[in-house]
Protein backbone atom coordinates (compact mmCIF):
# COMPACT_ATOMS: atom_id res chain seq x y z
CA UNK A 1 0.00 0.00 0.00
CA UNK A 2 1.55 3.50 -1.18
CA UNK A 3 2.09 5.73 1.76
CA UNK A 4 0.52 9.45 1.46
CA UNK A 5 2.86 12.26 2.93
CA UNK A 6 1.80 15.86 2.41
CA UNK A 7 4.72 18.46 1.35
CA UNK A 8 2.83 21.94 2.31
CA UNK A 9 4.44 25.20 1.06
CA UNK A 10 2.86 28.08 2.85
CA UNK A 11 3.84 31.48 1.36
CA UNK A 12 1.65 34.34 0.03
CA UNK A 13 4.26 34.86 -3.15
CA UNK A 14 4.42 31.55 -4.27
CA UNK A 15 0.84 31.00 -3.90
CA UNK A 16 0.74 34.40 -5.54
CA UNK A 17 3.15 33.30 -8.64
CA UNK A 18 6.45 36.33 -7.45
CA UNK A 19 8.08 33.00 -6.72
CA UNK A 20 8.77 29.53 -7.60
CA UNK A 21 8.28 27.07 -5.02
CA UNK A 22 12.00 25.92 -4.37
CA UNK A 23 11.64 24.80 -1.18
CA UNK A 24 8.12 22.51 -1.06
CA UNK A 25 10.27 20.83 -4.30
CA UNK A 26 13.49 20.63 -2.37
CA UNK A 27 11.19 18.34 0.14
CA UNK A 28 10.15 15.89 -2.20
CA UNK A 29 13.23 15.55 -3.88
CA UNK A 30 15.22 14.76 -0.67
CA UNK A 31 12.28 12.28 0.66
CA UNK A 32 12.70 10.93 -2.67
CA UNK A 33 16.11 9.87 -1.86
CA UNK A 34 15.80 8.67 1.72
CA UNK A 35 12.17 7.14 1.62
CA UNK A 36 12.72 3.25 -0.27
CA UNK A 37 8.94 2.47 0.29
CA UNK A 38 6.61 3.26 -2.11
CA UNK A 39 5.26 6.79 -1.15
CA UNK A 40 3.30 9.61 -3.03
CA UNK A 41 3.39 13.04 -2.29
CA UNK A 42 0.48 15.22 -2.22
CA UNK A 43 1.56 19.01 -2.53
CA UNK A 44 -0.19 22.17 -1.48
CA UNK A 45 0.58 25.65 -1.96
CA UNK A 46 -1.37 28.05 -0.14
CA UNK A 47 -1.05 31.55 1.45
CA UNK A 48 0.21 32.33 5.32
CA UNK A 49 -3.84 32.53 6.42
CA UNK A 50 -4.01 30.59 9.47
CA UNK A 51 -7.28 28.90 8.54
CA UNK A 52 -6.30 27.95 5.29
CA UNK A 53 -3.07 26.61 7.01
CA UNK A 54 -5.38 24.51 9.60
CA UNK A 55 -7.96 23.20 7.31
CA UNK A 56 -5.12 22.07 4.57
CA UNK A 57 -3.61 20.26 7.39
CA UNK A 58 -7.12 18.62 8.76
CA UNK A 59 -7.39 17.66 5.55
CA UNK A 60 -4.44 16.31 4.24
CA UNK A 61 -4.41 13.72 7.46
CA UNK A 62 -8.05 13.20 7.74
CA UNK A 63 -9.17 12.87 4.47
CA UNK A 64 -5.83 12.25 1.66
CA UNK A 65 -4.16 10.18 4.97
CA UNK A 66 -0.58 11.40 4.98
CA UNK A 67 0.98 10.19 7.87
CA UNK A 68 4.00 12.32 7.30
CA UNK A 69 3.16 15.82 6.77
CA UNK A 70 5.99 18.12 6.17
CA UNK A 71 5.16 22.05 5.90
CA UNK A 72 8.10 25.18 5.12
CA UNK A 73 7.25 28.73 5.73
CA UNK A 74 5.86 31.08 8.47
CA UNK A 75 7.87 30.02 10.81
CA UNK A 76 9.75 33.12 11.33
CA UNK A 77 8.61 36.58 13.55
CA UNK A 78 6.67 38.28 10.93
CA UNK A 79 3.41 38.98 11.56
CA UNK A 80 1.63 36.56 8.45
CA UNK A 81 4.33 34.01 9.93
CA UNK A 82 1.44 31.91 11.38
CA UNK A 83 2.66 28.09 10.87
CA UNK A 84 3.40 26.87 14.40
CA UNK A 85 0.18 28.42 15.62
CA UNK A 86 -1.46 26.09 12.44
CA UNK A 87 -0.01 23.17 13.56
CA UNK A 88 0.18 23.66 17.66
CA UNK A 89 -4.04 23.94 16.84
CA UNK A 90 -4.83 21.34 15.05
CA UNK A 91 -2.52 18.32 16.73
CA UNK A 92 -3.35 16.66 19.49
CA UNK A 93 0.39 16.26 20.90
CA UNK A 94 3.52 18.29 20.82
CA UNK A 95 7.03 17.32 20.22
CA UNK A 96 9.18 20.19 20.67
CA UNK A 97 12.76 18.43 20.68
CA UNK A 98 12.15 18.62 16.61
CA UNK A 99 12.56 22.55 17.03
CA UNK A 100 15.42 22.72 19.27
CA UNK A 101 16.99 19.90 17.45
CA UNK A 102 16.37 22.26 14.08
CA UNK A 103 17.40 25.39 15.65
CA UNK A 104 20.57 24.23 17.08
CA UNK A 105 21.77 22.85 13.52
CA UNK A 106 20.93 25.91 11.77
CA UNK A 107 22.56 28.36 14.91
CA UNK A 108 26.02 26.34 13.29
CA UNK A 109 24.92 28.80 10.13
CA UNK A 110 23.64 31.81 11.39
CA UNK A 111 22.74 33.44 14.41
CA UNK A 112 19.28 34.28 13.33
CA UNK A 113 18.23 30.44 13.41
CA UNK A 114 16.76 31.72 17.02
CA UNK A 115 13.94 33.29 15.31
CA UNK A 116 12.43 29.92 13.60
CA UNK A 117 9.96 29.17 15.81
CA UNK A 118 9.39 25.70 13.62
CA UNK A 119 7.82 22.53 16.30
CA UNK A 120 6.79 19.47 15.54
CA UNK A 121 3.20 17.79 16.78
CA UNK A 122 0.71 14.53 16.26
CA UNK A 123 -2.63 14.50 14.78
CA UNK A 124 -4.42 11.04 15.09
CA UNK A 125 -1.42 8.45 13.11
CA UNK A 126 -0.19 11.57 11.35
CA UNK A 127 3.22 13.02 11.63
CA UNK A 128 3.34 16.94 11.18
CA UNK A 129 6.55 18.57 10.71
CA UNK A 130 7.34 22.35 10.61
CA UNK A 131 10.49 23.13 8.26
CA UNK A 132 11.85 26.76 7.92
CA UNK A 133 10.84 28.32 4.45
CA UNK A 134 13.99 29.62 3.40
CA UNK A 135 15.69 26.58 0.34
CA UNK A 136 18.74 26.73 1.90
CA UNK A 137 18.04 25.43 5.68
CA UNK A 138 15.83 22.71 4.33
CA UNK A 139 18.80 19.98 3.61
CA UNK A 140 20.22 20.80 6.78
CA UNK A 141 17.04 20.84 8.82
CA UNK A 142 15.37 17.81 7.66
CA UNK A 143 18.52 15.72 7.92
CA UNK A 144 18.79 16.12 11.31
CA UNK A 145 15.52 15.35 12.04
CA UNK A 146 14.49 12.63 9.70
CA UNK A 147 16.02 9.59 11.31
CA UNK A 148 13.39 10.00 14.30
CA UNK A 149 10.72 10.05 11.97
CA UNK A 150 10.33 6.82 10.53
CA UNK A 151 10.01 5.12 14.82
CA UNK A 152 7.71 8.20 15.31
CA UNK A 153 5.24 6.91 13.11
CA UNK A 154 5.56 3.60 13.91
CA UNK A 155 4.54 4.66 17.84
CA UNK A 156 1.53 6.49 16.44
CA UNK A 157 0.43 3.55 14.53
CA UNK A 158 1.27 4.61 10.50
CA UNK A 159 3.03 2.57 7.98
CA UNK A 160 6.17 1.16 8.15
CA UNK A 161 8.44 3.16 6.52
CA UNK A 162 11.98 1.64 4.71
CA UNK A 163 14.40 3.69 3.94
CA UNK A 164 17.73 4.13 1.95
CA UNK A 165 20.29 3.45 4.55
CA UNK A 166 22.89 4.45 1.81
CA UNK A 167 21.71 8.06 1.71
CA UNK A 168 20.29 8.46 5.79
CA UNK A 169 20.83 6.30 8.93
CA UNK A 170 17.39 6.13 10.24
CA UNK A 171 17.07 4.74 13.75
CA UNK A 172 15.04 2.05 15.79
CA UNK A 173 15.44 1.32 19.12
CA UNK A 174 15.41 -2.49 19.80
CA UNK A 175 12.67 -2.64 22.21
CA UNK B 1 12.91 15.50 59.49
CA UNK B 2 12.99 13.17 56.88
CA UNK B 3 12.07 14.35 52.89
CA UNK B 4 10.39 12.96 51.31
CA UNK B 5 10.86 12.24 47.28
CA UNK B 6 8.14 10.76 44.80
CA UNK B 7 8.42 7.99 42.19
CA UNK B 8 6.01 7.51 39.78
CA UNK B 9 6.17 4.75 37.28
CA UNK B 10 3.56 5.91 34.59
CA UNK B 11 3.01 2.63 32.39
CA UNK B 12 -0.05 0.38 31.83
CA UNK B 13 2.56 -2.61 31.55
CA UNK B 14 4.19 -2.12 34.43
CA UNK B 15 1.06 -2.17 36.29
CA UNK B 16 -0.12 -4.90 34.24
CA UNK B 17 2.79 -6.97 36.07
CA UNK B 18 3.45 -7.61 32.18
CA UNK B 19 6.90 -6.38 32.92
CA UNK B 20 8.68 -5.43 36.52
CA UNK B 21 9.31 -1.47 36.83
CA UNK B 22 13.06 -1.51 36.20
CA UNK B 23 12.95 2.38 35.85
CA UNK B 24 11.20 3.37 39.01
CA UNK B 25 13.90 1.45 40.93
CA UNK B 26 16.73 2.90 39.14
CA UNK B 27 15.86 6.25 39.94
CA UNK B 28 15.48 5.13 43.78
CA UNK B 29 18.53 3.42 43.95
CA UNK B 30 20.18 6.30 42.06
CA UNK B 31 18.51 9.09 44.43
CA UNK B 32 19.89 6.85 47.50
CA UNK B 33 23.65 7.29 46.14
CA UNK B 34 23.00 11.12 45.33
CA UNK B 35 21.47 12.24 48.46
CA UNK B 36 22.90 11.70 52.06
CA UNK B 37 19.99 13.54 54.15
CA UNK B 38 17.36 11.97 55.33
CA UNK B 39 14.97 11.02 52.66
CA UNK B 40 12.32 8.64 51.99
CA UNK B 41 10.87 6.70 48.70
CA UNK B 42 6.71 7.20 47.97
CA UNK B 43 6.74 4.88 45.15
CA UNK B 44 3.86 4.48 42.89
CA UNK B 45 2.76 2.24 39.89
CA UNK B 46 0.04 3.52 37.71
CA UNK B 47 -1.33 3.34 34.14
CA UNK B 48 -0.89 5.81 31.31
CA UNK B 49 -4.38 7.41 32.16
CA UNK B 50 -4.66 11.34 31.97
CA UNK B 51 -6.62 11.68 35.08
CA UNK B 52 -4.73 8.98 37.25
CA UNK B 53 -1.43 10.42 37.08
CA UNK B 54 -3.19 13.93 37.29
CA UNK B 55 -3.94 13.02 40.67
CA UNK B 56 -1.19 10.69 41.21
CA UNK B 57 1.08 13.92 41.52
CA UNK B 58 -1.39 15.99 43.08
CA UNK B 59 -1.66 13.67 45.66
CA UNK B 60 1.97 12.95 46.28
CA UNK B 61 2.22 16.83 46.36
CA UNK B 62 -0.72 17.79 48.20
CA UNK B 63 -0.95 15.33 50.87
CA UNK B 64 2.16 13.37 51.12
CA UNK B 65 4.23 16.42 51.07
CA UNK B 66 6.77 15.39 48.47
CA UNK B 67 9.51 17.84 47.86
CA UNK B 68 10.84 16.45 44.67
CA UNK B 69 8.54 13.81 42.44
CA UNK B 70 10.41 12.13 39.43
CA UNK B 71 8.09 10.84 36.86
CA UNK B 72 9.34 7.88 34.55
CA UNK B 73 7.52 6.63 31.12
CA UNK B 74 4.85 8.60 29.09
CA UNK B 75 7.18 10.73 27.34
CA UNK B 76 6.58 9.54 24.31
CA UNK B 77 5.18 10.04 20.80
CA UNK B 78 2.15 7.26 21.25
CA UNK B 79 -1.51 7.79 21.73
CA UNK B 80 -1.23 6.50 25.25
CA UNK B 81 1.60 8.83 26.05
CA UNK B 82 0.24 11.72 28.25
CA UNK B 83 2.67 12.45 31.31
CA UNK B 84 3.99 15.91 29.99
CA UNK B 85 0.37 16.70 29.56
CA UNK B 86 -0.65 15.88 32.91
CA UNK B 87 2.31 17.39 34.62
CA UNK B 88 1.66 20.69 32.86
CA UNK B 89 -1.92 20.68 34.04
CA UNK B 90 -1.00 20.28 37.89
CA UNK B 91 2.20 22.48 37.88
CA UNK B 92 1.97 26.47 38.00
CA UNK B 93 5.14 27.30 36.63
CA UNK B 94 6.84 24.50 33.65
CA UNK B 95 11.03 24.71 33.41
CA UNK B 96 11.56 23.48 30.00
CA UNK B 97 15.50 24.00 30.38
CA UNK B 98 15.09 19.94 32.20
CA UNK B 99 13.66 18.89 29.27
CA UNK B 100 15.80 20.72 26.54
CA UNK B 101 18.68 19.27 28.66
CA UNK B 102 17.64 15.80 28.39
CA UNK B 103 17.15 15.46 24.60
CA UNK B 104 20.34 17.17 24.16
CA UNK B 105 22.52 14.53 26.04
CA UNK B 106 20.28 11.88 25.23
CA UNK B 107 20.78 13.03 21.33
CA UNK B 108 24.60 11.80 21.83
CA UNK B 109 23.31 8.49 21.97
CA UNK B 110 20.13 7.95 20.08
CA UNK B 111 18.84 10.40 17.35
CA UNK B 112 15.17 9.42 18.32
CA UNK B 113 16.15 11.78 21.64
CA UNK B 114 13.70 14.46 19.92
CA UNK B 115 10.66 12.36 20.60
CA UNK B 116 10.78 12.57 24.13
CA UNK B 117 8.49 15.15 25.62
CA UNK B 118 9.81 15.11 28.72
CA UNK B 119 9.74 18.64 30.98
CA UNK B 120 9.99 20.03 34.92
CA UNK B 121 7.24 21.96 36.77
CA UNK B 122 6.59 23.67 39.93
CA UNK B 123 3.69 22.73 42.44
CA UNK B 124 3.79 24.57 45.21
CA UNK B 125 6.95 23.55 47.08
CA UNK B 126 7.40 20.63 45.06
CA UNK B 127 9.70 20.17 41.91
CA UNK B 128 8.28 17.43 39.62
CA UNK B 129 10.91 16.09 36.54
CA UNK B 130 9.32 14.08 33.88
CA UNK B 131 12.37 11.60 32.93
CA UNK B 132 11.78 9.21 29.83
CA UNK B 133 10.52 5.75 30.26
CA UNK B 134 13.37 3.53 28.87
CA UNK B 135 16.12 1.59 31.84
CA UNK B 136 18.81 2.61 29.89
CA UNK B 137 17.96 6.40 29.66
CA UNK B 138 17.27 7.24 33.14
CA UNK B 139 20.40 7.64 34.54
CA UNK B 140 21.74 9.49 31.31
CA UNK B 141 18.95 11.83 31.81
CA UNK B 142 18.96 12.06 35.83
CA UNK B 143 22.83 12.61 36.17
CA UNK B 144 22.13 15.80 33.98
CA UNK B 145 19.38 17.14 35.65
CA UNK B 146 20.52 16.49 39.09
CA UNK B 147 23.31 19.24 39.64
CA UNK B 148 20.37 21.87 39.68
CA UNK B 149 17.66 20.08 41.96
CA UNK B 150 18.53 20.66 44.93
CA UNK B 151 18.89 24.31 44.68
CA UNK B 152 15.61 24.70 42.84
CA UNK B 153 14.25 23.10 45.78
CA UNK B 154 15.34 25.64 47.85
CA UNK B 155 14.39 28.42 45.85
CA UNK B 156 10.94 26.84 45.99
CA UNK B 157 11.20 26.54 50.36
CA UNK B 158 11.39 22.94 49.87
CA UNK B 159 13.66 21.29 52.31
CA UNK B 160 18.30 21.63 52.16
CA UNK B 161 19.25 18.55 50.07
CA UNK B 162 22.39 17.64 51.21
CA UNK B 163 24.26 15.32 48.39
CA UNK B 164 27.23 13.09 48.41
CA UNK B 165 30.24 15.21 45.98
CA UNK B 166 32.13 11.88 45.56
CA UNK B 167 29.25 11.19 43.13
CA UNK B 168 27.12 14.07 42.05
CA UNK B 169 28.27 17.85 42.00
CA UNK B 170 25.01 19.40 43.02
CA UNK B 171 25.27 23.66 42.36
CA UNK B 172 23.83 26.26 44.69
CA UNK B 173 25.44 29.66 43.26
CA UNK B 174 26.62 32.36 46.09
CA UNK B 175 23.75 34.88 45.96
CA UNK C 1 14.22 59.32 14.39
CA UNK C 2 15.38 58.23 17.96
CA UNK C 3 15.14 54.31 18.47
CA UNK C 4 12.98 53.84 21.87
CA UNK C 5 14.67 50.79 23.86
CA UNK C 6 12.74 49.54 26.91
CA UNK C 7 14.99 48.07 29.74
CA UNK C 8 12.59 46.64 32.56
CA UNK C 9 14.18 45.55 35.86
CA UNK C 10 11.50 43.39 37.67
CA UNK C 11 12.92 42.67 41.07
CA UNK C 12 11.04 43.36 44.51
CA UNK C 13 14.76 44.16 46.41
CA UNK C 14 15.50 47.02 43.65
CA UNK C 15 11.95 48.40 43.66
CA UNK C 16 12.32 48.38 47.75
CA UNK C 17 16.08 50.23 47.24
CA UNK C 18 17.28 47.25 48.96
CA UNK C 19 20.08 46.95 46.14
CA UNK C 20 21.38 48.75 43.48
CA UNK C 21 19.85 47.43 40.01
CA UNK C 22 23.52 46.37 38.73
CA UNK C 23 21.42 44.12 35.65
CA UNK C 24 19.43 46.91 34.15
CA UNK C 25 22.29 49.26 33.81
CA UNK C 26 24.45 46.80 33.00
CA UNK C 27 21.87 46.42 29.71
CA UNK C 28 21.92 49.87 28.60
CA UNK C 29 25.72 50.08 28.77
CA UNK C 30 26.17 46.97 26.91
CA UNK C 31 23.51 48.42 23.93
CA UNK C 32 25.40 51.62 24.12
CA UNK C 33 28.42 49.68 23.32
CA UNK C 34 26.60 47.63 20.03
CA UNK C 35 24.23 49.92 18.85
CA UNK C 36 25.55 53.00 16.25
CA UNK C 37 21.83 54.13 15.96
CA UNK C 38 20.35 56.98 17.76
CA UNK C 39 18.53 55.25 20.70
CA UNK C 40 17.21 56.30 24.12
CA UNK C 41 16.50 53.99 27.16
CA UNK C 42 13.15 53.79 28.67
CA UNK C 43 14.22 52.45 31.56
CA UNK C 44 11.91 50.90 34.61
CA UNK C 45 12.15 49.20 37.61
CA UNK C 46 9.09 47.17 39.25
CA UNK C 47 8.35 44.41 41.67
CA UNK C 48 7.68 40.85 41.04
CA UNK C 49 4.18 41.36 40.30
CA UNK C 50 2.50 39.93 37.36
CA UNK C 51 0.00 42.75 36.91
CA UNK C 52 2.53 45.30 37.44
CA UNK C 53 4.73 43.47 34.62
CA UNK C 54 2.01 43.29 32.43
CA UNK C 55 1.26 46.92 32.52
CA UNK C 56 4.65 48.15 32.15
CA UNK C 57 5.04 45.88 28.91
CA UNK C 58 1.93 47.36 27.45
CA UNK C 59 2.64 51.05 28.03
CA UNK C 60 6.66 50.52 26.95
CA UNK C 61 5.71 49.39 23.87
CA UNK C 62 2.06 50.38 23.21
CA UNK C 63 2.39 54.21 24.36
CA UNK C 64 6.26 54.67 24.75
CA UNK C 65 6.73 53.09 21.14
CA UNK C 66 10.18 50.97 22.26
CA UNK C 67 10.92 48.39 19.36
CA UNK C 68 13.00 46.47 21.63
CA UNK C 69 12.14 45.67 25.25
CA UNK C 70 14.53 43.97 27.09
CA UNK C 71 13.40 42.56 30.90
CA UNK C 72 15.76 41.33 33.64
CA UNK C 73 14.76 39.28 37.05
CA UNK C 74 11.93 37.25 37.31
CA UNK C 75 12.79 34.15 35.35
CA UNK C 76 13.55 31.51 38.22
CA UNK C 77 11.38 28.94 39.91
CA UNK C 78 10.56 30.96 42.95
CA UNK C 79 7.18 31.77 43.20
CA UNK C 80 7.55 35.66 42.84
CA UNK C 81 9.23 34.93 39.41
CA UNK C 82 6.73 35.78 36.93
CA UNK C 83 8.31 37.66 34.30
CA UNK C 84 8.04 34.92 31.37
CA UNK C 85 4.35 34.30 31.98
CA UNK C 86 3.80 38.24 31.74
CA UNK C 87 6.00 38.12 28.88
CA UNK C 88 3.64 35.32 27.52
CA UNK C 89 0.45 37.13 27.77
CA UNK C 90 0.99 40.41 26.74
CA UNK C 91 3.05 38.85 23.73
CA UNK C 92 1.01 37.80 19.99
CA UNK C 93 3.93 35.41 19.30
CA UNK C 94 6.38 33.71 20.91
CA UNK C 95 10.07 32.78 20.09
CA UNK C 96 11.15 29.82 21.44
CA UNK C 97 15.27 30.04 20.12
CA UNK C 98 15.91 32.53 22.53
CA UNK C 99 15.42 30.99 25.72
CA UNK C 100 16.63 27.76 24.39
CA UNK C 101 20.05 29.29 23.31
CA UNK C 102 20.40 31.53 26.19
CA UNK C 103 19.88 28.01 28.97
CA UNK C 104 22.64 26.53 26.65
CA UNK C 105 25.24 29.31 26.58
CA UNK C 106 24.61 29.47 30.42
CA UNK C 107 25.19 26.13 30.97
CA UNK C 108 28.63 26.27 29.86
CA UNK C 109 29.17 27.95 33.05
CA UNK C 110 26.60 26.77 35.99
CA UNK C 111 24.21 23.57 35.99
CA UNK C 112 21.59 25.63 37.45
CA UNK C 113 21.38 27.38 33.85
CA UNK C 114 18.27 24.92 33.41
CA UNK C 115 16.11 26.79 36.26
CA UNK C 116 16.03 29.79 33.77
CA UNK C 117 12.68 30.33 31.93
CA UNK C 118 13.57 33.17 30.50
CA UNK C 119 11.68 33.77 26.84
CA UNK C 120 10.98 36.05 23.95
CA UNK C 121 7.97 37.39 22.12
CA UNK C 122 6.33 39.96 19.45
CA UNK C 123 4.05 42.52 20.72
CA UNK C 124 2.99 44.41 17.95
CA UNK C 125 6.20 45.81 16.18
CA UNK C 126 8.39 45.31 19.36
CA UNK C 127 10.42 42.32 20.45
CA UNK C 128 10.87 41.75 24.03
CA UNK C 129 13.69 39.48 25.23
CA UNK C 130 13.83 38.08 28.44
CA UNK C 131 17.13 37.80 30.70
CA UNK C 132 17.71 36.26 33.86
CA UNK C 133 18.32 38.54 36.40
CA UNK C 134 21.53 37.90 38.23
CA UNK C 135 24.45 40.40 36.55
CA UNK C 136 26.61 37.85 35.78
CA UNK C 137 24.82 36.42 32.93
CA UNK C 138 23.37 39.71 31.66
CA UNK C 139 26.51 39.58 29.25
CA UNK C 140 27.03 36.25 28.30
CA UNK C 141 23.02 35.51 27.65
CA UNK C 142 22.41 39.43 25.44
CA UNK C 143 25.58 38.43 23.41
CA UNK C 144 24.81 35.41 22.38
CA UNK C 145 21.14 36.76 21.51
CA UNK C 146 22.13 39.95 20.42
CA UNK C 147 22.83 39.53 16.88
CA UNK C 148 19.79 37.62 15.77
CA UNK C 149 17.97 41.11 17.32
CA UNK C 150 17.71 43.81 14.41
CA UNK C 151 16.99 41.31 11.75
CA UNK C 152 13.87 40.45 14.07
CA UNK C 153 13.23 44.00 14.29
CA UNK C 154 13.43 44.38 10.66
CA UNK C 155 10.77 41.61 9.86
CA UNK C 156 7.97 42.61 12.85
CA UNK C 157 8.29 46.45 10.52
CA UNK C 158 10.27 48.49 13.00
CA UNK C 159 12.96 50.53 12.64
CA UNK C 160 16.44 49.72 11.22
CA UNK C 161 19.00 49.09 14.19
CA UNK C 162 22.73 50.40 12.69
CA UNK C 163 25.14 48.76 15.26
CA UNK C 164 28.97 49.05 16.13
CA UNK C 165 30.51 45.86 14.46
CA UNK C 166 33.71 45.72 16.04
CA UNK C 167 31.75 45.27 19.24
CA UNK C 168 29.25 43.03 18.07
CA UNK C 169 28.27 40.63 14.38
CA UNK C 170 25.04 41.38 13.98
CA UNK C 171 23.36 38.89 11.05
CA UNK C 172 20.86 40.15 8.11
CA UNK C 173 20.48 37.36 5.65
CA UNK C 174 21.05 38.42 1.90
CA UNK C 175 16.74 38.14 0.84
Amino acid sequence: MTINIGILTVSDRATAGIYEDISGKAIIELLQTYISSEWKPIYQVIPDDRETIESSLVQMVDEQGCSLLITTGGTGPAPRDVTPEATETVCEKMLPGFGELMRSVSLKYVPTAILSRQTAGIRGRALVVNLPGKPKSIKECLEAVFPAIPYCIDLIGGPYLECDTNVIQVFRPKS
